[in-house]
């Protein structure tokens, strides 16, 4: 590519694939061009996406008459907070399309100026092959995890089968163990089980995803700030014209905007995604102290979701804060611009770094920055240890006995 | 209104109708000329007001030895809270009253700057609808919420005069269980009903009006500033003479004025709305670990309640915190003056912008902004979790047996 | 007095006071010239507080022998704690006392700028009236918290000595209750008891003198910050010669530095005192969990330390805070600066003031705000609510019974 | 030494012993040129310390083995942390080890700044013998620690023994008893005891070293930090001209680097050692409030080792934090500087030094300041109110029975 890579290009496959589990239902995705993306009420991907929307809203309703019937305990309300979060993600994504190609359109000009010439030589953050690992890697360890809840279902459900004589077959068996809600209402067929698989995938899918868009994200923005900082690097300690640091400042402004044009599109995913990787993350952690069971299977799923889950919210944290580190690294290189070139424009980038905070934020809520891990792990912590003592009294048993 | 809205003329109405409630007792409250309100001692509103007031005393000392025979329970103290809360609401306006004439003939001072031509083609924020909508809403939703909690006592004790078969006639059931205090002290008669109903609605009404009241004033406050934003949002990127900023400046220092004037007269009414809203909220919330009982309307009227706190407490910090989101913009805007417009002038504009605080504070024990939605819910979180092992063991038992 | 009031001479007659429980033994303490002031090891006044000190020594070893024969419990702990607390107390008076005549003497040449002619006319503060009153109001409250305390004793020792038929005369019994430490190592004799009392006022003193020392600096540095800021504020809008801002910063910078003399000299105590108060407040409102009794002379006792501990708390803060206060008022009237005399030297002015934060702290590791107040209040209600189950369970116990 | 002390030469003894518990294998570590040092793959240090380290890991593989077999209890869960703790430091300080040599010549390089002429006058600070005295305290103290528990090990063991009569030999049984994890794989022979004593005391030594090491580099860095303060002091009120502040502020950014390469070489030793010594306190005070036993060498070596384990923390944090000490005495006295000398370059280093933070932090997660000990202090307290109630009710009592 004569131009550089552009964000749009970096992330486009990786939409793509999404958009195959109904997220982001916007044409002409893959494009080359940043001006064919646009939202059509009437094409197959809205069409796809809606029906998929659909079902998931009726298992809902199944899941909500369920527990109605069944009582609220720990349990179902762990898994009703699952559909709601996921159905609220599915919508989500949906508000991002219709403000998707605007959103594009104002990064790709923003973009223009960090693909021409002085920046074209500081482009070796590869922002594609970065954004193609992490959403590889993660997406993978995903299916594994998906693969482990499906193999402990499965084991699960013979167990339950076996030992309590139920005379149904095999694939009814996890049927019922996996849709405790829908065996009531739907009977049981065999061509019922792909297509239920196919929208607890759906399901499943965001919870991860959405984890990896915000990394996409700020892995684009960084590859910007990293351009910039790479530039002010280069001058270091070099006496540079005024209009070298207005120019910079003025791109450094751009780039400001697009991250609060992105900050406000994609504040409600980075509040539901911190929100429910805590939430999960605390509610896992507290599972631990209770005796989880002695089956091989039930174990690994367990821990390989709750290591997981700690693993890709750590992660998110670290990539998207990225952008905070470039800045940190800008205000320390300007620290060294000798005092010949020690303008008041210098002075205004200096005081303006040193005031304003750049980093995305549940819309102004919090800050995802470095630190966040830490007052996370200690929330976390503290939780943990309130909820600890609930432990010795409370009623909350295993359910080992399967009948 | 050839010169303009004045917060005045906008929120008269509220204020006139909040007078029926016995708040806020200043003549002329609805004239058109600012000068000509004033705190009378001597006029009726100040005698009803000083009636009802002497009514609610009368009503919160029976329940003092209502409480002080039968013992300070969990229920018992809650219910003296309210009163508390209410009755120092009442002082606190009673408190205001007097300064309001000084504080609106202030404002309109301040408010002169902002109806002259350049800001008057920036009116668009339209502040009396806006506090007619919200005032309009949130009292409205209350009324439901009192009308919930009557049709509530009328349904309970009425069972318990039908399951106890107690004696006594439907409406002196209904006194007797909503007025236990009084019941013992003054003897049942039909027409002490509606007056003791009165009396019920003036000590019901602050609790909602207060958070109504902040709200108003923060509206009024986000216009001018939204004035001053539009109006440096107009020159984006022009170069302007020394002058403007300077006369931008001044304006800005003038709101600064009012705002620490309005804060200083209405901080025991945000440290009082904040703190009853909050323990309001933990206190339901803890409330709801416990069977609430399966009687519908019970249902209803304890979930409306508290989902009603909720959304209130949360719209009152994000209307008042609008102030400080302005701010924000200005500061932003400022960013993209032009390096040859970039005199002293603005640059001490853009300093004092940036290290200090503008928002409605508790006499600066809190600011008001966004994040305290997000330090509040960490702190209701941390309180619930806290005492939710009490229940386990506590005593607090709902009294589902009537007699 | 025609050169106006300084510290020493405002604060001299209590220091003097104060010395009659042994602390601060300085000598000339009432001196009118500061010089005089100095700390002599052949002092009767050193002599005497030695006497004290070791006396209060002794009986705390006594204490320290009967826990250790007793067992450590919740009482004895506490009991242990508030001799720990006011042994440490007048060590650190004594410490104080050796630094006594330098501090007076930085602090004397510092006053002299705030006695002539420009600030003499912004006097009108009255450091020694507000130090007088605030010393006698607070002490003259803990006189009647040590009456109170006094009686509850003498009252509880006489049922005891009745209802047990302990065959003692009545002050015999009122010993043996107050000192269970010394009564088996001391013989009882009539002319004991008032020695002993006089030992447990020294001991109770400075619980509260402390706090009242505190609140004397605060105000004798409150009023020369208010005196600054009065001038500034007498040429409020008007264009000042750059001298007169460099002289006002000068002055500001000595009083900077005296602060800092200051919050180094009586860390030690703000430490201890804060510390001291606050875990005072937790023990005894975790007490009110337990019900007291029914003798309304301990209700009467209990409730009313409880109230002075908190209301002495809370002034302390926001009386040593007004020096923060004031340079926030400072800060507010350099906005008002017209442009044209906005020099380097009153930008300068205005950075120092935006950044550097001007309070007592113990050295450093909190800073006495308003905001304290909050802070300590949130940590309050959080440990009560983390300790208030284990009262549930635990075997703490009121003895109501005597024998 | 004519040319002034160098932290290499100053710490070098300090390493050298350290690398006799097979700590930062590193060749040339008392060279007096800091150019000799290097990490040789093939040298005899990093063979001892390889082979030190492989042992460590068997032995740890023994526990785990042991832990498997018992099951995860509160006491193996401990002993566990402290395995994994001790071989991180290892691994840490191999990594170190790596990039010792760049590191040392880059401070190397920085020092040689500091060894010139202005600032060679102020060079009392005395870096070695505060080194000397620092390590000889914590680590003789350490000593004192392990000879206490190793004592505590013997007559626990003997007891055993003798109270249950078990046949075996006295040196037997405290094999058994400190190894009982290898007891089992393992035979007994006398030759054992030195060998797995030595394994044992380079499994303890890195839990204070590391510590210590952290000190170091506190008293290291802070030496030069007095140096600039005290040659800002020396020119205190006077007029410098530009090139003074230039090349001050020059050797101020010098010193900056060099704290951030030191930051991010110490990061993982900073954020092990504060996590580890945190949580070792909260267990220790956790294990308080059981009854330890009456044996007076069990209680002597519990208390001796919480109380070591808060000193050497609050001393860590003291020694480290003093880096920002001194900064902030730089900041105090920059705002000295007259007038007439306020040049735009003597600004720019104080809204630098207003604005950056200068203190080690674990890679930015926290910075250590003075006010750190207040915030872990907080913490502990919180943690261990919320884990008493659990006392009342877990089974985790003291093995008193030896048999």
């Amino acid at each position: 590519m004569p131009q550089g890579e552009t964000f749009h290009r970096a992330v486009s496959q990786v939409l793509f694939i999404s958009q195959a589990y109904a997220l982001l239902p916007v044409s002409n995705i893959r494009s080359v061009d940043v001006n064919q993306i646009r939202f059509k009420w009437r094409s197959p991907r809205v069409f796809y996406s809606a029906i998929i929307l659909l079902l998931n809203l009726c298992e809902f309703g199944a899941v909500l008459n369920h527990v109605s019937s069944v009582g609220v305990t720990f349990h179902t309300s762990s898994s009703l907070a699952l559909y709601v979060v996921c159905l609220l993600e599915h919508l989500f994504f949906w508000r991002l399309a219709f403000h998707w190609h605007s959103i594009m359109r104002h990064w790709h000009r923003v973009e223009q100026l960090f693909l021409s010439v002085p920046y074209r030589f500081y482009g070796e953050y590869n922002m594609k092959r970065r954004i193609n690992i992490v959403v590889g890697l993660v997406m993978s360890s995903a299916l594994v995890e998906h693969c482990l809840l499906l193999a402990n279902s499965c084991h699960l459900s013979n167990l339950e089968r076996t030992q309590c004589n139920i005379n149904v077959s095999y694939l009814e068996s996890i049927y019922k163990w996996e849709r405790p809600h829908l065996y009531e209402i739907l009977p049981y067929h065999v061509w019922l089980l792909p297509l239920l698989e196919w929208i607890n995938e759906t399901i499943a899918y965001p919870r991860s995803f959405t984890d990896c868009f915000l990394m996409c994200i700020g892995i684009g923005l960084a590859a910007r700030f990293h351009q910039l900082h790479r530039r002010i690097a280069a001058v270091h300690r070099k006496v540079m014209p005024a209009v070298f640091w207005t120019e910079v400042r003025q791109h450094y402004l751009a780039l400001k905007r697009l991250v609060r044009l992105l900050d406000s599109a994609v504040a409600p995913l980075i509040l539901l995604a911190f929100g429910n990787n805590m939430s999960f993350i605390c509610f896992q952690l507290f599972n631990t102290f209770k005796n989880i069971g002695v089956d091989l299977i039930v174990m690994v799923a367990f821990w390989y979701s709750l290591i997981f889950a700690i693993i890709r919210t750590t992660l998110t944290i670290f990539i998207t804060s990225s952008i905070n580190e470039f800045e940190q690294k800008i205000i320390t290189a300007l620290r060294d611009v000798p005092s010949k070139a020690w303008t008041p424009e210098v002075q205004r980038f200096s005081e303006q770094l040193g005031n304003d905070m750049t980093a995305l934020s549940g819309n102004g809520f919090f800050y995802v920055t470095r630190q966040l891990v830490l007052s996370m792990a200690t929330t976390i912590i503290t939780y943990e240890l309130m909820i600890s003592d609930v432990i010795n009294q409370a009623t909350i048993r295993q359910r080992t006995v399967y009948c």
